[in-house]
Formats: structure tokens, sequence, C-alpha cells
């Protein structure tokens, strides 16, 4: 350690020092010695959430963070943390604490974490800030367990502080470098605690669903040979002695388990783009919720399963996890999400006339840009009244290679993107199963077929028609949420710019 | 397509040349146009698993696999497969198949795809080599939906013998190269369709159980900037105009989450080593079910639920697997998995001993080798009856630098292994959250405090005490069932020699 850095940790513990001799509380307060196992004590640990006016007169023993701490003359008022819960507590000079314990109380830096012993007393007038309004505690013994540093990188009470608020008040916020710098403390806040519990929430339903309809979990490798889908934007890997590739999807071991008669898979698992693209919604790691399936006689078997799977995630959030949508949106207002059922399909070709219709100019072939489906979400929001859609029948030049033509047309494809708030959540399609026009297709794409063989070989013993798609994690979360940065959703976000923590 | 292939294909195709204009049955059999979402008919495919005498003179379509035909005279006999199902069909001259349609049905290739119509009939005598013994299926209509290639690279039923067969009735197995060079095909067998549908169960089982514990699921970056465990084993990335690392482990995420107040976490995602290794239980990149809680006095409390989420698995894999057990049991022999409960505990030094009295020479503080572990197991087999235990109180010195001394005794430490039927499968301790201790600990090895500041830091404002650990998917799903490598039940492993497919 540097110095500076022991020496600024030594003044910190010589605040905190042991209770002088000739304190009658002396054995009620102080640091406790690192918890190393020394022993098992029979001591219940109540959880804050379970602070109630049921319990009122009982003593608990409680372990927290100190949130805030306000010294008052011969009181001191402690709020304590636990995740999203918290409980003001209460060191009075009396029978069980001395001004000496008071102080000791008063002076713990802010985030330590505290075990409390005290008498748990209804309140006659509700406790504003806090979760547990209704009753407070009488600290009748408090030790440290873990010491915080005294200056925090940023204050809990700011990076939970809506935008708008802070604008017109002029109190502050927390910028985003800020809090991805410091992320282990931006994590504590309600709102980081609400978004990853959500998030988790997510991928749990996405399984749940999924397992229900009779899918396999399967596991795909990262490290790859070749890159298969042409060579761009893909990240290589150092060997042993040689080199390779970091997956940039799960789509060729999703499809061979498909050749593999494993009929519906799934996985969940991270995703590696390198595209030097520094937008509000592109990561260079994000995690793909992937889905592939066989089907009888048509794709839009699997566009209705994926399209079911994505409206019982949005069922299971409302239901499970509405505490959390309430605590983000107190942050960060938004309109509650919207989905209709059966999911509302578009083709491609309605979408181009609803959006000439509204002045823009694009031909039969070219793909959407960004603020077109921007605008083509608040044209569908309008008319259908939908944040959740799916947009069928993508023109064949803008997919890749192993996408199957529409066999009516062949300028137009049988893939898919799904939509929510206007923005691409899942791209998908009834891939190719036939190794001949398999081949046909990539040779007019420019693709090395030797760099593609073992795909292609994959569909040479006999392959069930299939389609899939791959889902972005972050991005769900974010636009289900009403968020606007998709580094909100990462728990640990990369991009170009950032390799850390 | 190299035209020595195309030249293949074009044969095999001529084979299934279309009937001729003076087949009475000319409508009833053929090759089907590709199938690309042409049409959406009404028909229902009855699943082969559902083919039972209920359905007994029933008109059926379903789509199967050719797994085997045999011709005999005016009568083809056809087994289709679907997954692990599999039913007889025949194809007999008549009123519905004509001679041609008959030698059609005959020159399909193995393991292509067909659409059938048939009666269902119920038979008098089982049929021996079929799931579906008391029916068979009259075959009316029968349509190649994927044409297999007609060298098959391996034999399906050469892939599930068992070896002590191949070997006492001189019959073929598959070598291991073989079955994964040919890895599409080799999952299609009976065992491999067991092995990894029990293998998402053991994920499915793990979350299940955690999420019931109030565990939240958590998604760590594998991308990271420093090699936090010292720099050995490591692969390298290139990240646009820098270089960055692939983790080894979610360890340190794992643990800033634990300081980020989520209090109990888990995840599931490849783990990454650079380590030269060609063992039975190596592979470069393998599944790591990763788990890290805070408790509140003792490590033994996160051992007791790591420690039952292990028996919820086992417990749930015999209940809703016994199918895919037996299935394996039937290549691969092998007792049932015994367990405890609770879970037996040894200490280090009570292993020491056991290991000392059946003659192995060991210092105190010596690691255990592989062949030492493996006896271990033997010698807790036979005194506990058990397959699964946990070794508690590791050597110091045989731990990494983050790991919690004991705080009795110097050279001891709050870690632990958990190991199935001699193998470990779990590594584990009580990690260091004083950051003062932790900055002495990795000087002590050694290790550069630069590279690991951010690590450390982590620990500056407020940590609670928390273990953890991190179990490897394909050792327990190995162990669970008896394998001996764990290619076995890795999809497409990776090792130092294989890339692949």
């Amino acid at each position: 350690m540097p110095s500076a850095a022991r020496k600024t940790q030594e003044r910190e513990r010589a605040s905190m020092e042991p209770p002088p001799a000739d304190d009658y509380a002396k054995e009620r307060y102080g640091m406790s010695p690192m918890i190393q196992s020394q022993e098992k004590p029979d001591r219940i640990l109540v959880r804050i959430k379970d602070l109630t006016v049921e319990r009122a007169d009982e003593v608990a023993w409680v372990r927290g963070r100190i949130h805030t701490s306000r010294a008052k003359g011969k009181q001191c008022f402690l709020v304590l943390r636990q995740q999203q819960f918290n409980v003001q507590a209460l060191v009075a000079v009396g029978d069980h604490a001395s001004k000496q314990m008071v102080k000791f109380a008063a002076n713990i830096n802010k985030e330590s974490i505290v075990d409390v012993e005290g008498v748990v007393r209804k309140v006659h007038q509700k406790i504003g800030g806090c979760t547990q309004q209704d009753v407070e505690l009488h600290v009748q013994r408090i030790y440290v367990i873990s010491l915080a540093e005294p200056r925090l990188p940023l204050q809990l009470d700011d990076a939970v502080r809506a935008e708008v608020e802070g604008e017109e008040e002029g109190r502050a916020t927390v910028n985003q470098d800020t809090r991805l710098d410091n992320r282990v403390i931006d994590l504590r806040t309600s709102t980081s605690q609400a978004v990853f519990r959500l998030q988790s929430g997510i991928c749990q339903l996405f399984r749940e669903t999924l397992i229900h309809k009779g899918f396999v979990e399967i596991q795909t490798p990262k490290i790859i040979s070749a890159a298969s889908e042409g060579g761009a934007n893909v990240f290589t890997v150092s060997y042993f002695k040689s080199s390779a590739y970091l997956a940039q999807s799960p789509q060729l071991y999703k499809q061979m388990c498909i050749c593999a008669d494993f009929e519906k898979v799934f996985c969940i698992g991270p995703v590696f783009r390198a595209e030097d693209s520094n937008t509000h919604r592109h990561l260079t790691e994000f995690v793909g919720l992937d889905i592939e399936m066989t089907f009888n006689y048509h794709y839009h078997e699997v566009v209705d399963e994926i399209a079911d799977t994505l409206v019982q995630i949005f069922k299971g959030l409302q239901e499970r996890f509405q505490n959390e949508i309430l605590t983000v949106n107190k942050q960060f207002p938004c309109e509650p999400f919207k989905f209709l059922e059966p999911t509302l399909r578009l083709e491609y070709r309605e979408a181009l006339a609803m959006l000439r219709e509204a002045g823009v100019e694009m031909g039969d072939e070219d793909d959407l840009s960004t603020p077109n489906e921007k605008l083509l979400g608040r044209l569908v929001k309008e008319k259908y009244d939908t944040d959740f859609y799916i947009l069928d029948k993508y023109p064949l030049a803008v997919r890749p290679f192993y996408t199957m033509p529409d066999p009516g047309n062949p300028k137009i494809s049988n893939s898919y993107d799904m939509f929510m708030r206007g923005e691409e959540i899942l791209s998908g399609a009834q891939r190719i199963h036939d190794p001949q026009l398999l081949t046909e297709r990539a040779q007019h794409h420019g693709i090395d077929l030797e760099k593609i063989k073992a795909y292609i070989d994959s569909f040479r013993f006999g392959a069930p028609p299939h389609a899939g798609g791959g889902i972005g994690l972050e991005r769900v979360t974010m636009l289900y949420l009403g968020l606007n940065n998709v580094r909100q959703t990462s728990m640990f976000p990369r991009d170009p710019k950032r390799l850390t923590p």
C-alpha cells in the first residue's frame, strides 16, 4: 500500500479509539475484531425490512450500513440501511449509552457496516426518509464490523436524485463516468439494486418460460477457431502458439444443436463485438438470450414462440417486480410498458408505407436507420398503442447470408426484428438448412467457403427447418424501464473506451 | 463448393428421382421441396413418443429421421427416430404403395428427415429395438424433408455401444476424436441426448435452489483489463489499440457485488484457463457455476448453503432425470451416486491422517495430488458410504492470497474444496474483506499491488464478511454420471489441442 494511503487509514482508525477505561458503557460499543469466523454465536440478526410494529418493545440485533448520521446534543440519529430498506436508530445518553458512546456512534464514517442491539420502539409520527416508518431502534450496543473510509467518491443521495430535481433545485447529481468508476458504491443505491434485481428476473422468466415450453439449455463455446460471420468486428485471442476469436454470437452452435436433434434450445451468455461504436446502446460485451428451434412448415411457428416468451417476461415483471419498477421510476420517470396479446406483427413494407406517409424517403430494400426505427416506434405506438411489436419480412439484401429467402419474392426474406419502445432488441430469421442453397448464398455474399466449411457441413446429414433469434439482455432491461443508456443496465459495462472496473 | 463434393451431391439427388408418370402411387412419395415457409398447412405432426396403442387404427403424420432401413421383397421396414424415441414403419406394396414407392423408401439415406403418413397398428409381438414396442406405422405417404449424405462419418449404433460389449464381441465403437470431430452426429445418440438434458437440468436445479434461497443472478464481464490472480494461465485478447485478458473466474466481480450489498449472488458463465494441461478433467474453457454470499459470524454458514445447493441438485436429478441416468448407464455402467444429509465435512488434518494410515507420506502443508485425492475418495467412501463430501481448513500456503487465514492457527485457512467420487468439483473460501490484511497477504505472495489496486479498493467503503466458491459444470455432470472424461460432458470442448468444431 502506498504510504499516503496507509497514513490515511491509520488516521481513520485513530478516530475510532477504544473506549476509555472509566466509561460505564465501555463494553457496549467499539470496533469489532475483524470477523475471521472465530466463533458461531447463536445471535439472530433481524432483517431491517422485518422491523415493524409487531416487534415493538422487543430487543433486536441488526447489521446494517450507516446511511446517514446526525448528532444533536446528547443524542445521535443514525439511519441504518440494508439493501433498499432503512430504519432510524437513536443513540442517546442514558442507562445504556454514555456521552463517549454517543460520540463514538456519531463519528462512524458513512457506509461503514455496524452491528447494533436495540429496542424496537413504535413512533407516533411517521419517519419520513425511511422505509420502516413506524418504528425506530433505541440503541443499547453498537460495534463497527467494517469501517468505510471517510471520503466517499460519490454520495448515495446524489446518485438517486432525479435529474429534473437536480436541475430545478440546483442539487447535485452524479455523472455516468463517476458512477461507473465507483460502481461498487453506485450499485448500492435503491435504483441500482432495483435495476439489477429486475434484470435477474428477466433471465429467470426467460428460462422458466422456455423450460416450460420444452426447451433445453445449452452451453456454447466463446473461443472459436474461425470468425464465422465474415471476420469483421471480431476480437482476436492468443491461443497457445496460435490464435483464435471470441464468438460474436452462439449462432453456429445453436444451429449445430438443432442439427443434433435437440429441437428447441436456448442459451444465456456473453457475446463479443469488436465494434468501435460509442453510442447509448452499443457494448463490446453484452449478454445474449438466444433461442433456436425447429418448426414444421412455417417460421411463424417460431416467431410466435419467441414473441410469447417476451410477453411472458413482460407479464412476469409486472407481477413480481412492481416494487423495483416503481423504485426506478422515482429517479427515471417513464410511461408503463405497453404490449398487446397476441403481439402485433407488421410487415416491412407496411412499416415503409407508414414512414413514407410521415415524410421519410426510403427505398424498398433500404435498412432502417436508428432515427427511422425510433420514428416508426412512435407511429406504431400512436396507431396501435403498443411498445412491443415484430417487424417481419426484411429485405434479403440487408440480412446475413444464412437468412432464408422468401419463397415468393427473391428480394425479401423470412426474417424479423422485434422492437421495444422503438429500439431493436431481437434480430432473427428462418435459417437456410439446405447446404447447397447455403453455399450459393455465401458465394453471393463473397464469403470464403473454406472458412465456413464446418458450418455448411453441419447441414449435410439431414437438417430440419429451423429459425431463431438473439435478444440483448441489457437492451431489454433498459427499454422496459425506459432508461436511456445501456450502461445503466450492465453491471460492469465494456465499450471501446471502458474496460474497468 | 469443391466440384467433387458437388458431384457427390448430384449423384445422391439423382438416386432420389421423381416418381415415374405411370406409377399409381406417384403422388404418395418423393422429395419434398425445401421448406421455405411456403404455406401454413393445418397438418398436425404426432410425436413419436405419443404413438401408443391408444392411437391404434388412427392415421398419423410423423416427422422423423431414418434411423435404419431394411428392404425385404415387397416391403421395407424403417425405424424412424425422434430424439431418444423410435418407432417401426412399414412400407409394403398394396393399395397405398407401389413397387416404386417401396424402392424409393428403401433408398433414402440413413439420418435423412422424412414426413410420413401412416396408420398406427397394434402389433402382437413386441418390437425389440424400438422405444414404441406395441405399435408400428403402416406407411401411406412418405416425403423426404432433408436428405442426408450417404456416407456417415460414424454410425449411431456404434456410438452408443458399451465399450465392454465392443471389446468382448469384437463390435465397433467410436473413438473420442471421431466423436468430437463429428459432434453434430455424435450428439444425436440417446446417450448424448441424455447427458446434455441432464446437464441442462443441473443448471436449472442450481438456479431454482438459489433463487428460492434469495440469491440474485448477476452477469460478470469476461473481458478484463488486468489478470487479477497474478497473470499466469491467462488468455490475452487484442482490444482495439490495446490488449486485455479473458477472466479466469468471476471472483473479483462476485466480490464487488457483495461489497455493493447484493448479499447473495450467483452466476453461470464461461471461465477461461490458458493452462497447457491435456488431462481427462481439464478444459481451457468451461462453465462455472459461481456463488458468493455474505455471512454473519462464521463461513460455515456459507459452506452449509453451498453443500445444500449441491444436495438439492443431486436429489432433483434423481427425481426428474431418472430416464436420462438409466440411458447413460446402459453405455457407461456405474454405481448410483451416493450422498449424505447433512453433507459430510472433514477437516484437512483428518484427511491427512486417513491418507497416512493408508501409507501415504505427506507434510501438513502439502497440497493433495490428484492420485491422493482419488485415494482419499475411496477411503471416505469405505468409511462413510458417500460419494460427496467437503474437505475443510486447507493449509494457508496452498490457497490464493485472498483466502482468510484461520483465526487460531496461522498455517491453516478458512477454505474448503468439495468432492464428487474423489475428484474436486468446487473450490472456495472465506475471502479477506479487510483491505489492510488483503494488502499484507498480496505482498506476502509477491503480487504487484498496482495491478490489484481496483480489487483492494473495492473493500475500502465498508465490506461485509463473505465466502463463496466456484463449481465446474462439466465436472459435476461427468462425476455424477460416473463418466471418465470431461470432453463427454462439454458439447464443444476446448483444450490446448482442440478448438473445433
